[in-house]
């Protein structure tokens, strides 16, 4: 295995090196598109399956919508294509040839009469089945969600963090009135909140978008933003508040009951492999990767540890009832007793993947009655007693999962600061010290001004934060503003 | 809701209208995709976790590939190009632009210079990635697959069974011996068939297929064949055996114990949402869609029946504790209370949408402490006491699950006929009558004239069913056959 350089020294590097020696990710022959690795597809996996829940729980089904668009449903929504059908595949023709040269090409008989465009997100198409399924109030709220790939011809690709390709999940919902599609994208915003801050374990500031920054065809965009360990933002996830525009550019129209006809109010919201990144950059560490203990396909792994046949045999009868305890409480585990490898390459192989727990036992710990717990997240080892060891274990799954939330947050606390002039704000950020609070007026001449000086943008516009409630002057304009926002650097 | 035409009168447009007022799918913009609604696509979670578990179960792991493959990866199979990159999406360019009359035109200065095609199935872009994750022997078997959506031209399309997108399965092994990728490719033959007919509840015939019909790029394909009530048959899944050739194709070489150095042998495998059409042209009836309970999302409907706002109170208070029960058994319900629709309206309804077990409940029951189960299967509806209901009702969905199953075996069985002479052959084609057991001299040129005259294939070589092991003369030619094959008109 290769060594991993340290954050310190390349954070981009590292981060490449992470992916590729943990088994996460692996470039695919097109441009910009990855290969999620079966390492990598499990905690995606188990990321899925906790979102899944959350959605069906309150009420959303999920469908499937197909991922080719025609060209024309971009034209509809005036925002829409100005954000989305710019960078986009276009699929132009529906057949190969062989030609005289025996070389495969495009048949030119078979151009498309209208170009299909790959899905970069799906409102469109969703928006023109809705105006033939919803036809009065007694069809709404309509809570549809779907797991599936979108394209984006990204030019700088990185992987998870921006692909050409990627899997996300898109919520669309359709409501009879306005406050109830704004509850809806703010209930969705809880919802990634939560996911984000207790399965993920990754801290967020959370609020809305600025007009500049918001969804291509939203009234409205809530936003969940992460600081990274180079001091870089990554988006989380977005909640959109749609209003009636892609009802009103689909023709989408419900009757009341009282019998009066009106469009449709609408909310759209997704997260997806993005989080991936992030996870790798908010936890890990110069050995390789950490995952918390809630996503991690494998959270414990035993390493028997022998000199002869005859002791591994032992030390394999003496783990056998740990294994059933581990199975019936749900722990997710491995044992590697495979030949040919150092227990002290083992160690590294799994410090590189992440494995919350390791569990060492030897002929020692057969002798004592006693196992060797090792913690991923701290390198604090301990031996206990075998008959304690699951129940140890248990605890220290769940200190793990706190344990680097807790970690995350001072991380993210530390590196949050507050100016209040733009020369402190510029070096704020030239240092990369990380989110920075300041005080805008409120345009986005002024914040457009601040991006081409600095490459900062506005995150959010937080909005129960107390280091961003009080009144101030724009740190650019010294117009007045009524509470700081998130500035950052972001992925 | 629109009345269905019965098979009898229009099968196809029976189908098509079980399609729509079941609300299993729709049709999209883009020609022949199709859109899976929430009741359709909730089917499809069901089959898709019961496959995933026995995959699971059997050392497979889950990953993503890209859905974008570069056009020259189809060359490298000299076989497979034949097969699949004829008819497929091509992507062209990567931007859209605004033209001067203010339209949304493909970019032309935004081509591609090589283009890509959305996949039809994965072997290359999967080869093209174990080429570089295949070293030793050590790294082998690799066993994994994926779940997403792949695309097709279609020129002739009808939902579920035959659309340009569909959702599948792609299951792609690879191993260190011949013999390996062999059983591979039969165990999971053999768990397809497991799940159809224990979950899906249709029986199927299997066997390998012919040369001609086998997979494009594969030296054995075993196949799954079942028989829809209007006598045409589905491929039901297909496993193939492809021995050395796309690891000769993509160069992917593994150093054995030995140190000698061979090509790698490989296995793929995929079922597809055409298990949704089959499914609904199996068990179906002129009332609508008729769903085995493992699979149905709501396995049992509770319609309360109430003449005021008081009796409706007592009919819920008097099947709380019924359906805290069913939460507590895993039985999955709905309780239709909803205002303006009559009871006869509402069982309509959930006999469309092929709900197994439906409960009524009124005044009488209340007072003779009984409720009403109407099974979806026979129509028999009978009175039980309300302490013995959710016992009954979990017996009920066992036996509506083995009723279907044996019924549908029994369809197969009816209308599965031996012919040895070719104007037998040609007049059970004609007639419909089903599967047809003929013999066949072994030849292409054979099978391809039987299907000119009859447009029947041969649907497989049945391996041990007692109707087919005598040995015999070709139908057509007169020469020698070591066994009768199994013929059909296929969707």
């Amino acid at each position: 295995m290769a060594q991993l350089v340290s954050r310190k020294e390349n954070f981009s590097e590292w981060y490449n090196g992470i992916v590729k020696n943990a088994n996460l990710a692996d470039q695919a022959a097109v441009h910009g598109c990855m290969i999620i690795k079966p390492y990598g597809f499990a905690i995606w996996e188990k990321i899925k399956e906790s979102f899944d829940k959350k959605f069906k729980d309150t009420g959303h089904q999920n469908a499937y919508f197909p991922a080719l668009i025609p060209k024309s449903f971009f034209g509809r929504e005036a925002a829409h294509v100005d954000g989305f059908a710019k960078e986009c595949a276009v699929i132009t023709h529906h057949r190969l040839k062989v030609n005289e040269e025996n070389k495969i090409v495009v048949d030119e008989n078979a151009r498309l009469q209208d170009e299909v465009i790959l899905r970069p997100t799906s409102e469109t198409v969703i928006w023109n089945a809705y105006k033939n399924w919803i036809r009065s109030y007694r069809d709404l709220p309509l809570k549809l969600n779907q797991w599936c790939n979108v394209f984006r011809w990204e030019m700088k690709t990185k992987p998870f963090l921006r692909t050409s390709e990627f899997l996300w999940q898109e919520g669309h919902t359709a409501h009879a009135t306005a406050e109830e599609a704004f509850n809806e994208a703010v209930m969705m915003h809880g919802i990634y909140y939560d996911v984000i801050k207790n399965i993920l374990a990754i801290p967020t500031i959370t609020g809305a978008k600025t007009a500049n920054e918001r969804f291509a065809g939203a009234e409205e965009t809530f936003t969940l933003e992460a600081l990274m360990q180079d001091c870089k933002a990554v988006q989380m996830g977005t909640s959109h508040f749609l209003g009636q525009r892609f009802a009103k550019a689909f023709d989408v129209k419900f009757s009341a009951a009282d019998g009066s006809l009106d469009f449709v109010h609408g909310s759209s919201w997704g997260v997806s492999t993005r989080l991936m990144g992030a996870l790798i950059m908010t936890h890990s560490d110069d050995k390789g990767l950490v995952l918390p203990p809630k996503i991690a396909p494998i959270q414990v792994v035993i390493v028997p540890i022998s000199k002869s046949e005859e002791e591994k045999k032992n030390v394999l009868t003496y783990i056998a009832d740990i294994i059933t305890k581990f199975s019936q409480q749900g722990i997710s585990f491995k044992v590697d007793d495979r030949e040919g490898f150092t227990p002290g390459w083992k160690f590294n192989e799994y410090e590189m993947q992440g494995v919350p727990v390791r569990l060492a036992v030897g002929m020692k710990d057969v002798q004592n009655n006693s196992v060797e717990i090792a913690r991923r997240d701290n390198f604090e080892k301990f031996s206990v007693e075998k008959d304690l060891c699951v129940d140890v274990i248990l605890k220290t799954l769940e200190d793990i999962q706190e344990n680097l939330y807790q970690r995350a947050l001072h991380f993210q606390n530390e590196h949050t600061v507050i100016v209040d002039s733009y020369d402190d704000f510029k070096e704020a950020i030239k240092q990369r010290k990380g989110f920075v609070l300041a005080h805008w007026d409120g345009t986005t001449e002024t914040e457009l001004k601040i991006k081409e000086d600095t490459q900062a943008t506005i995150r959010c516009i937080p909005k129960d934060d107390p280091r961003c409630k009080e009144e101030g002057k724009c740190i650019l304009t010294g117009k007045p503003s009524k509470q700081r926002v998130l500035f950052a650097q972001a992925y």
